[in-house]
């Protein structure tokens, strides 16, 4: 057998986790208690408290943990794309399928953990800084590639790029969750076709998703 | 005396109104509580209540409270300006002057209470959602506006414009408070000129802020 069956701990530690990301998602971290999570499972504190020593060490648990599962719905598929323009826009449509049907359904740890941890200081501030940077230096390093091979414009600014990526995703988390808008989702698509057609050389308009491509042949 | 003097209970109530205000911005409307006001203030709870009902009814006036410090320094001195790129332009530099000077360094209450109410239901998230759609479609106007005088391209969509300039101040928001990126003002400035030279007609190139009329000339 390739895959060892994993021990009654290692179950009990993901069903611990479940139920963390479960209750994260929809009450924020800090809405997270070692009493909440016990109760949800009908398990002692104590048994909890075995898995993860303290409320800090669950929150920065559940971070890693959601990170792990964004990167393998959104940036390591987009890996197997060529370089430049074909993997940005992968990484975007990746983003904006996970968005749809994961976290306008039912929330983001890293949304609401940046409003709700930007007043704090502590480790758990500290690792959601340290995965947002990750995340930002990926599409960072896409665009950086989409400029070497001259899908960009030479003098793009991926820091600029970056920047306003992550606007178009955090204005489709307020429209489409607050505002419960439903075409969020398609104004999310237009403005990453115009973010990105702004940067884009003559050489870079080609197609991928087809509205992208009709939003920078339009740019 | 063309300005009375407030009465004693004007008095009690903009101060309860105050501190609710400076614990909303840190703590999120979540963390109000009439309680910790009352501790904040040295009075009983029976005289917060005397002045707001519940907690619920203390969450909204909050929220109107700061609409309507927003719109104050944000909307209504844009107004003076043109119709069209002058007053669009002004309520975008309003908008990031607050954002920079008093949102950045204290918390806003619109962005963290996005967040907050989104999975929520009750008559907070509905006047949280009523105050954001108010100031979208004031923007929205605005847009409309500059369309109508020919500052943009006709075939401009303003829903559009809305959702991406509400998503170029998210990403100031969360660059400059979660990451604490001391570059992030000047990525929003740019972020607007490259919005609006996106739909600007070659009549709308007029400059106004310096920086943003570097962007659009850039654009």
């Amino acid at each position: 057998m390739l895959c060892p069956k994993p021990s009654k701990g290692e179950q009990t530690r993901e069903r611990i986790l479940d139920a963390a990301q479960a209750i994260a998602s929809r009450e924020g971290l800090e809405g997270l208690t070692i009493g909440g999570i016990a109760e949800r499972l009908k398990m002692s504190k104590s048994g909890v408290f075995a898995h993860f020593g303290s409320r800090e060490d669950l929150q920065i648990a559940v971070i890693d943990d959601y990170a792990r599962k964004f990167l393998d719905a959104v940036f390591f598929p987009a890996l197997k794309l060529p370089r430049g323009l074909p993997r940005l826009k992968a990484m975007f449509e990746n983003w904006l399928h996970r968005v749809q049907f994961v976290e306008i359904p039912n929330g983001c740890v890293f949304v609401s953990g940046a409003v709700e941890f930007d007043d704090k200081e502590g480790p758990v501030r500290d690792r959601m800084v340290a995965v947002n940077r990750a995340w930002q230096g990926e599409m960072r390093k896409a665009a950086l590639l989409a400029i070497d091979v001259g899908h960009l414009n030479q003098d793009s600014d991926p820091d600029q790029l970056v920047f306003e990526l992550y606007g178009v995703m955090l204005s489709l988390h307020h429209d489409a969750r607050l505002l419960r808008d439903p075409r969020a989702v398609e104004r999310a698509r237009t403005s990453f076709g115009r973010t990105i057609g702004f940067c884009a050389s003559p050489q870079g308009a080609v197609p991928a998703a087809p509205a992208a491509a009709a939003q920078l042949a339009a740019a």
